[in-house]
């Protein structure tokens, strides 16, 4: 029982594949103790159906293209796992980790998935197995418990800051302004949201409404009125989150229970025109801001390729049932150090903007901003051909 | 009269900027024959209402962030000139161009804009006046006449081309996937929707809606379901123009008379959800695919302030009613060369993309493949602080 295998788990980040190249090339470090390099297609599914990839099997380069792969390169899921860990499903997991002689079970995601990584770590230890079970933080919104940030969402914050930072120039550069309703990822929390504020003033979006903070139709658009009379046009950043009466019928609810967001920018614009009698413009970032290697934020691939590093060692160590977390033990020089977190503590639980960090219900403290500024800091060159920005692609041979 | 001065019109682009880079620093290189360099604020609504701004006045060091500034840093306009060439409105241009003793007036925009320029350079022949106008082209859609191409189209499909690429790698990283439909500008001209096909084959979308073929929607529902049985899900690309039955009730028109568009996506992603049954993820890539720096292509930027230097120096030699051309003389290693177009010949004209660079009526031909890659080459890099790439701030200062 000499080998490994690795899971990607949600939605993909632009440094999901950046986590797992750093646990590879760390595993490939250690050919004594690891023998094989798995991937399990398709998170979770790939270990319940027995369909694991061989990553020796794949090109030096295109492992190296891992580092602005978007997309997940394994596959991901969004299945979650049942709750009585009797359930046959986990035998069928224990079975195929058994059957390919895997010691090492490593699981990338958030919320969701880190309740994957716990509910395996406890049945592991319930049926006094021998494999290590340890968890790489993952998700744009970053809302996971216990770490000072999660990896992905430096470089999505990034996306969101010049994405808007480009949204206002354009925006005031009529004579007419309108009403712009940014609409920025975020369920629950407004960390992605919220991270425009870090513009320079004279370049700041007007208003931010987060999923913190309890929506005031009414308020919102007494808001949005005051701003468009004083600047003659609006730069607002909306959370998908935030909840106001609006027709729902059509959403979609995705494997995790969850609804699929989006289209609250539109429906608000509605409401601006139909109320305020303003133009409007809704623009929903949408799946383009999760993944764009063109933002990756050197902090976050540099934090990326340590933790999946970390996680091998830690794994190689014995370590189980853990996260890799990020504790900052410095802001200026920003500094962090790596630490293990009970699974226990993370899984499940939300993370989400302290109200000391909001300087009113709109907009946010100079303490937000100097959390943020270090994390989306440093630029990557990305490998191009023909203006293209290269992508790995896997032989993906099943083993 | 020894001064010039420069209108933006119509939308921005990622590189109008920068061809009114080009055009300032060649006026600087002969304070001989221009005295002063003016903008003017909101394009042709500064001559009408007397509102232009001084260059001199920036500081060098923002006139050198044109190169990576989004949005029209003179401001823009949608304003239609009226028909009749005796309107008030153009004895107030004029009256304007001579109280600031200007003698080069430059017209940086599409098809409308240079209609506007058109309008000028007729009026100032008719009333036999010492002006020249110039026109500079400028569209992220690509369809301006008698030119291989048109600035800030190369810059805005390196964009579209990166975050299709990006947006395939996230859709088919889930085990059910789902028709995925990208609604990309373009009123008229396919152009920009088409240029995703220049992705290699193996990340290449699945099938492209251009407003140059009538858009049929029972094809489009066999299409798609054909394409996700065999693939197990969908990427497809509509231009935003594309005709089908809607509810229109809501959509707003612009300045120049147009609906400002959009929404297409959501509403075919709900018809195939009605009649297909499969999941769908709508993605409206809206404002951000015109402006953002990080996909300025080397070639786009090249051009521009090549484009905005020769406008000045064809001015200083009297050249008038004019727009500056592209013709491509060489395809391997790419080349073009600059001339000359009567505006008569561009104003209001329309260039679609011809059926020969059509494969059929969902996928584009090799011969457009050739056309669009030498465009998109070349990266950039940009200046950032503290991960923002920086941005252009002029004082304003009015004369």
């Amino acid at each position: 029982m000499k080998n490994m295998v690795y899971i990607q788990s949600g939605g993909p980040t632009s440094v999901i594949n950046t986590s797992f190249y750093g646990a590879v090339r760390e595993a490939q470090r250690h050919p004594d103790q690891i023998d094989h390099i798995y991937g399990s297609q398709n998170g979770i599914e790939g270990l319940i159906d027995d369909y694991l990839i061989d990553i020796g099997q794949e090109d030096d380069e295109q492992i190296e293209l891992l580092l602005q792969t978007p997309g997940s390169i394994l596959g991901t899921t969004r299945r979650k796992l049942p709750k009585d860990i009797n359930d046959p499903i986990y035998g069928k997991i224990i079975e195929n980790l058994k059957k390919h002689e895997i010691k090492y079970v490593f699981v990338n995601g958030g919320n969701d998935s880190m309740d994957t990584c716990y509910k395996l770590s406890l049945l592991v230890k319930q049926l006094g197995l021998d494999f290590v079970v340890i968890g790489v933080p993952k998700t744009i919104d970053n809302d996971l418990a216990a770490t000072d940030h999660s990896l992905g969402f430096p470089s999505c914050a990034k996306f969101v800051v010049n994405t808007v930072n480009e949204l206002i120039k354009d925006a005031c550069c009529f004579k007419v302004g309108k009403v712009h309703i940014v609409e920025i990822m975020g369920r629950d929390a407004g960390w992605l949201t919220a991270a425009p504020d870090v513009l320079p003033e004279e370049n700041r979006p007007h208003l931010f409404y987060l999923p913190e903070n309890k929506f005031d139709l009414d308020q919102f658009l007494k808001d949005v009125k005051e701003v468009y009379a004083r600047e003659g046009y609006a730069m607002v950043c909306i959370s998908e989150g935030i909840q106001f009466p609006r027709d729902m019928s059509n959403v979609r609810v995705d494997g995790f229970g969850h609804a699929q967001l989006g289209g609250a920018a539109s429906d608000l614009c509605r409401i601006v025109e139909d109320k305020l009698n303003l133009p409007t413009r809704a623009v929903e970032l949408s799946l383009t801001q999760r993944a764009c290697p063109a933002f990756i934020s050197l902090v976050d691939r540099e934090e990326a390729i340590k933790t999946g590093e970390i996680a091998v060692k830690s794994a190689l160590e014995g370590v189980t049932g853990k996260m890799i977390v990020f504790k900052r033990v410095s802001q200026n020089p920003y500094k962090i150090e790596y630490e293990l977190a009970d699974l226990s503590k993370v899984a499940n639980a939300v993370s989400l903007i302290p109200q000391s960090m909001m300087k009113d219900a709109t907009r946010m403290d100079e303490s937000y901003r100097q959390y943020i500024r270090p994390l989306i800091n440093g630029e990557v060159t990305l490998k191009c051909k023909d203006g293209i920005a290269l992508v790995s692609n896997f032989k993906r041979v099943r083993v």
